[in-house]
């Protein structure tokens, strides 16, 4: 048998290995210097990470050493954000699974680890907006140096997760229940055929029904709502993926927090009795 | 930093990524009912096991444990032989990491190990060879009713390999020092480029440098030597193996012992520090 922290690690693996998702890389497409691999040593490498969320450890530690552990490898950053998701639903799996617990949990959460939420940022480059302009100290680009504020402001994890939900597909699952993760499980569970090929339909499906927070910060809120609608339309038409994915691939659309919550999706999936 | 059981798993990852290799499941190819993911989930299910190698479980034991949690996908026999090289090599590299060791850890296999051994054929359908006559209590096939002829004529699993080795490529490491394995973790130290397409080509010499036994079980020596051939002229022309790879589909020529090789010389090449 699997343990939660074995599953997510196969999450993970799933996920990158799902084809076509357009504008990620898969097990079919490389970017330039961010390729397949990095994203298997990257699943390897969280593994003791997830084992300490596992355990009981403290959310924001389990995500820091998680996060250590990932950037092991020479791409980059290849699943900050799916181990954002990840940490805190394979330790709500050790109990009660569902929404509520996983919400009950992220809320009490605390001021250190928010702290080790920004320590976890000094590991690797992680693509993020500028602040509002009255919140600079709390840029996650200062890493540690941002921790004084925290704790002057006494801003737990959860708070910066409320702060960063109206912008980032990710905070918001973290305040919503993981409500598009625990959903886009219950899709792939009703779905047929290969596991990865569900997960690619989820993603798109995904994609469709609201706009991608990573391509918001790379290319503005227009672009992000246009690659929606094309998702929507190749759906509508059961038009082929491939030719979206060439499409995302050449005007560099990546929906990074799409796939961050399809990882989370097939975690959740994999839990609940989904077989590879 | 990755434990050796880790970095066995991700050796596992990395030779099912590596694309080409010709007549294999990798990363661009499936098989009708042996899908890629599958090697994903046999790798995370494998990881117990290989723990259990490293903590000093004896041999046996931990590569029946590995096999079992590898089984936990619906694909059948992904990494049997793989596991069977990984689990020596990990318990080796948590102390002096050579093939001097490796041989003197095998050669201390007792009995039981052979057991487990036997046991571990219980959980997956391995494709073997009919034994030879005078030795039908030996066969694999036979699974755990095959231990009372182990413990009556008192062999150890290192009996048992030096019996297979003739015809079994993963016996045959396992009784010369896993010598292969070292040979090709050295190569893919000294070539180029990224790790996986370094174990493409590693996987294309060692086939061309011995017929694949995996191959010969199947189909007979003659043709385990055509494919080594064929392998030998494409290296010879720098022909694109992407042309051999669909041949060896045709024809259904699956050099699997090989693959098992690339995988052991994967982790020792990850051991000895290469990165991906």
């Amino acid at each position: 048998m699997r343990t939660p922290a074995q599953n997510a690690e196969l999450a993970l693996l799933l996920e990158v290995a799902s084809t076509p998702k357009p504008g990620n890389v898969d097990r079919h497409r490389d970017h330039a210097d961010l390729r397949f691999e990095h994203f298997l040593a990257g699943a390897v490498g969280a593994q003791n990470g997830l084992q300490l969320a596992a355990a009981g450890e403290p959310l924001g530690h389990a995500f820091e050493r998680a996060v250590a552990g990932m950037a092991e490898q020479r791409g980059g950053n290849t699943q900050f954000g799916a181990l954002h998701l990840l940490v805190p639903l394979v330790r709500t799996a050790t109990g009660e699974f569902s929404p509520a617990a996983a919400k009950r949990l992220v809320r009490d959460t605390t001021v250190e680890d928010a702290a080790n939420f920004y320590r976890a940022f000094e590991h690797v480059d992680v693509f993020v907006s500028d602040p509002p302009a009255d919140a600079d100290d709390l840029d996650v680009r200062r890493g540690r140096r941002a921790i004084p504020t925290l704790e002057a402001r006494e801003l737990t994890l959860y708070d910066i997760m409320k702060m960063s939900a109206p912008t980032d597909g990710v905070a918001k699952e973290w305040t919503t229940g993981f409500e598009r993760s625990f959903a886009g499980a219950e899709r792939l569970r009703r779905l047929d055929g290969p596991v990865t090929d569900r997960a690619a339909q989820v993603f798109l499906e995904l994609l469709a029904d609201e706009p991608d927070t990573f391509v918001e910060k790379h290319h503005g809120r227009e672009v992000a709502e246009e690659a929606s609608e094309s998702a929507q339309a190749y759906l509508r038409r059961k038009a082929d993926p491939e030719k979206l994915a060439d499409q995302f691939v050449k005007e560099g659309i990546n929906p990074g927090t799409t796939a961050d919550i399809v990882a989370a999706a097939l975690f959740i999936a994999l839990e609940r009795g989904v077989k590879v």
